[in-house]
């Protein structure tokens, strides 16, 4: 990968440069780190111990003014009416048509100002678009805030050793306000990976290596290290990838993502429409666990086909072996009449075409 | 640099790793080789010869319908109302503060159809969220339209071969409608280099092998190669890198394009009030050609602090040696008091501090 201003760094880069990132993907135009020793060591210890991971690129839209309640209901078809300053929602966010555009995590930090610390795509550009649109009083703009995440089962220990006992007030998708060498920062508990953990929202690109500093020489004897999303503990999850799994091709129902969909309780979002009436048939598609046959599957770097009786019906954009699990864990997008969990179908990986079964849930 | 699905691969993917892409970067979520042999060795067969060049992550947003042109005018700040089907123009993006959110190309294909060539932003999200909020009779979305450039001095010759000789005809920033086993596609002259050029816009995914064996096999004579966006090239001739060179917190008067904002003669246009405010003041900040001396620079990953009289004055956003003119060429933005040709500065780069002087124009 060739470095350049365009690609942006982020105030943890020199510690993760430090600490051995061996390679990176590019996310909101900001470099994320995919591995440090690899996708297995990382794995296993993120299991069973804590890491921190640079997510900066999960950048924050921030909507403050009189308006913003009223914008933030008018961009999401999930009912956020009763939502209280101090949680978090995960809110799928689509376009008029009711495809997907982002689906980012909502902070509501008080009645005129949210931030949705989004997944990848330019969220910014919509939501500055649609508040000019409708002539609403609001300010949209991406604020200086790179987010930390504190992530693996003691997670928990290692962030209340830093900002005190107060974190175990926090509930699951809550956050409160800490502060940290005299700044303010917001910490949620909240993370791509289902093995627990924080976010911690710095606001002072300054501050980033003694926030990484003081975390690691906190957690010394917890063996913490860096990290990052994982691609093993995240399909294992069934935690999606936004134009990856999914993209504006797809509406939440493909996406599983119905669970989050209130358009017919909300009086006027973007997609109403087209959502209620999606809502009412059952979607043509839909995400799916898949188990794909023999041994270690190669990258998946383009979506492969899912084939029964000679014909495509539908594809897997992720998939990895599973230690722990013994099989490659996979996602794909399965076509209506075949998506019962067991359905046999085969995959076309560039290499060979194997057995590919449709499971009725997630690994974990 | 690790695969997946979210960074999507293109028509001519499979042409370019064949072609030996050494290195790559990521542009609007699809992958860009950066170089080939090496970039000065890519530099130098560019300046003489021709060059096919993956762009496809240049990608297409498309308007349609009854309002598309009015859309169009209210999208830019440059008077687009003279400008006929088959012309292309540079249009600047901008917010309703005058921030720049991207500088595509204009295709006005016909009144009610048009394409936005864009640079690394999702412009997309912005001209749906527009055309939504202002109610507006169109469709917009983003086309299967991968452009193909080339580029080089021996560029005419080659395309004639396969196009014909209505080529020629095809002024600078204008384009044709040509067809390629049995489909039709655009061809604008146009490109991001200073060499000269044309786009080939394959509006299908499956052919993209084929057009790229039938020009490499009809310009073997021409010693035609591989390329891509060349890093010398661009800084020589001033072409500026959205994301890098300029962003959000940009005018375009602070990025050198006044020359393409008419704000006063346009009746309603986004930023139009900001713009001509902006307009009847000198930018406080601007891009400007630097000469760097000393030996060849590092690649410039992070902006390099711009220093007169111990204070910051500005920044570079590229910068490498150039074969040619035998010195160290940049861009960067510098403050007003400090952009005077023949100003001497000091760059801080990441090994040293070097004598940086301000020009009076770009080398080529």
């Amino acid at each position: 990968m060739t470095a350049s201003c365009r690609l942006r760094r982020t105030p943890f880069s020199q510690n993760v440069d430090n600490a051995g990132a061996k390679a990176f993907t590019v996310y909101n135009r900001m470099l994320l780190p995919t591995f440090f020793e690899s996708i297995e060591a990382d794995y296993h210890h993120l299991k069973s111990h804590v890491q921190l991971w640079d997510v900066s690129c999960q950048r924050q839209v921030e909507i403050r003014g009189p308006d913003a309640s009223h914008l933030m209901q008018l961009l999401t078809p999930r009912n956020i009416s009763s939502m209280m300053s101090g949680q978090c929602r995960y809110v799928p966010i689509v376009d008029d048509a009711g495809g997907m555009l982002n689906d980012p995590v909502a902070l509501k930090l008080l009645d005129d100002l949210w931030w949705l610390s989004i997944s990848d795509s330019d969220l910014l550009l919509w939501v500055k678009a649609i508040a000019i649109g409708f002539g609403l009083n609001v300010i949209v703009d991406e604020p200086d805030v790179s987010p930390l995440a504190v992530q693996g089962p003691t997670s928990k220990k290692l962030v209340e050793r830093v900002f005190g006992s107060k974190i175990n007030d926090i509930r699951f998708f809550g956050f409160d306000i800490f502060s940290f060498m005299g700044q303010d920062l917001i910490v949620s508990r909240s993370g791509y990976s289902k093995q627990g953990g924080f976010e911690i929202y710095l606001a002072d690109y300054s501050l980033g290596t003694s926030l990484w500093s003081t975390l690691f020489e906190a957690g010394a004897d917890l063996d913490v290290r860096a990290g990052c999303p994982n691609l093993i503990d995240r399909v294992e999850a069934g935690l999606l990838s936004y134009g990856g799994d999914m993209t504006s091709d797809n509406s939440p129902y493909e996406c599983g993502l119905g669970k989050y969909c209130q358009p017919e309780e909300i009086k006027n979002c973007i997609g109403r429409e087209a959502l209620i009436k999606k809502s009412k048939e059952e979607p043509i598609r839909q995400i799916r666990p898949l188990e794909i046959a023999g041994s270690k599957v190669p990258i998946c770097a383009e979506a492969w086909p899912l084939i029964k009786n000679h014909q495509r019906v539908g594809q897997v954009t992720a998939a990895v072996w599973s230690p722990d699990f013994e099989t490659n864990v996979a996602i794909g997008m399965v076509d209506q009449e075949y998506w019962a969990s067991g359905t046999e179908l085969i995959v076309e990986t560039p290499q060979d075409a194997r057995s590919a079964i449709v499971r009725s849930s997630f690994w974990s």
